[in-house]
C-alpha cells in the first residue's frame, strides 16, 4: 500500500508518498519520496473516484489542475518576486510592484479563463468538467480560499465578474463532509509563512 | 485523430491539440484547444512509447517532468519577475536580484535533483527513468539547453558537477534523428523573446 501525507517544502506543498521502492517506481528509488502534489493527484483522483474514467476528460482535468497550479505559484510569487530564500520585507519593494501587475492582470485572466469553462461545461457550470465533483473542483475551491485570504478587498470586488467560480466554490465548502473538516482542528488556518499570505499592502 | 502543434503563449510553449470535441473531452469545447504541454506530454508519451507503461514509473515519469517545468518557470523568471506584461528593461534592476538568487541558489539545487535521480537509477545514469528513452529525457535535453544558451558562464562553471545532467544531454543530442533536426531549420534558435534569454549582465 502507499500511503499519503502533506508536508510544506520550498516547492510548495507537497505530498509525500510512503511505498516500496517497486511500488514508486525505478526512478524514486526511495522508501519515502516527496511528490509532485499535481501529478499524486492523477493517482488520487483515479483511486478515490474523483476524476473522469475516460482518457480525454481525465486528461483535461489533469490539464485544469496544472493551470490551477500555475496561478498559485503566481499568487506566491507576489510576495516572493525575487527569492524564496529571501524574507518579505527584503523584497517588498518588488512585491508591490509584481502584485499591483498581478490583481490587475494575471488573476483576472485566470478568473476569467475557469469563469469560461464552467459557462461551457455541458453538463451544467456547477462543475469544472463533467457533472460531478472531481479534484479539479477542489483545487478551486482551495485556490479561491487562499486568495480570498491574501487578498480580500480584490477578490470582493472580483466576485460578481466570476459568478461560477464563486459558486464552485460555495458548493464545496457546503459538502457536509468538506464543512465538517473545514470546521475542525485539521483545517490549518491560512497564515503568513504560507503560499497565501495576507500583506495589506499588496491588496488593493 | 489529434493533431498536434506547438504555439507560444503568455504562459510559455504549450501545444495545440486539433480535434473534435469529443475527443478532446467536454470540459475543453472547442474545435482547437491549447493544451498544456506538460499534459499533453502524458497523452503523447503513451502513444509514441515514450514513457513506462506500468503506472508508478509512468507517474515517476511525469513527476520528473513538473519538476522540469517548474526549473523553465523559474529560468523565465529570471528576466521577468515582476510581470511579463513588462518589458525586460522596465525590471532589469529586479531581474538581476532575481538571476542572482536564481544560479546561486535554485539552479544547483534543481541540477543536484536531477543528478541524484539519474546517479540513483537502477538501470544506470544513461536515462532518468528506467533503461529507455523517456519524455523526461527529452525534456531533461532541452531545459539544459535553454540554461546553456542564457547562463553560459554559469553552466559551464557547473558542468563539472553534474555529469550525469551533461552526459543525458550530449547523449540525446547525438541521437541520429535528433541530430538531423538540430542542423535542420526546422529548430528554432533560442532568441530574445523566448522563455531561455541570454542577457550578460544576468549571468555571472
Amino acid at each position: 500500500m502507499i500511503r499519503f501525507g502533506v508536508a510544506p517544502t520550498d516547492h510548495g506543498a507537497y505530498i509525500i508518498a510512503e511505498g516500496n521502492a517497486a511500488q514508486i517506481g525505478p526512478g524514486c528509488q526511495v522508501r519515502r519520496i516527496s511528490g509532485v502534489a499535481n501529478d499524486l493527484l492523477v493517482f488520487l483522483g483515479e483511486r478515490h473516484d474523483l476524476a473522469p474514467t475516460r482518457e480525454a476528460p481525465r486528461l483535461c482535468t489533469h490539464q485544469l489542475q496544472l493551470t490551477l497550479a500555475d496561478l498559485v505559484v503566481e499568487a506566491h510569487d507576489t510576495h516572493h518576486p525575487i527569492a524564496s530564500s529571501l524574507y518579505y520585507e527584503d523584497q517588498r519593494r518588488e512585491a508591490k510592484r509584481r502584485a499591483a501587475d498581478f490583481l490587475k492582470n494575471r488573476l483576472p485572466k485566470y478568473l476569467a479563463y475557469f469563469e469560461r469553462v464552467l459557462a461551457r461545461n455541458p453538463r451544467g457550470p456547477t462543475h469544472i468538467i463533467g457533472g460531478r465533483l472531481s479534484y479539479a473542483d477542489l483545487s478551486l475551491f482551495q485556490v479561491v480560499a487562499g486568495l480570498q485570504y491574501a487578498f480580500p478587498n480584490t477578490m470582493a470586488r472580483l466576485a460578481r465578474r466570476y459568478r461560477h467560480v464563486m459558486v464552485v466554490h460555495a458548493r464545496v465548502a457546503a459538502r457536509p463532509r468538506i464543512a465538517a473538516y473545514l470546521a475542525s482542528e485539521r483545517r490549518l488556518p491560512f497564515n503568513q509563512q504560507g503560499i497565501f499570505r495576507h500583506y495589506p499592502e499588496l491588496d488593493r
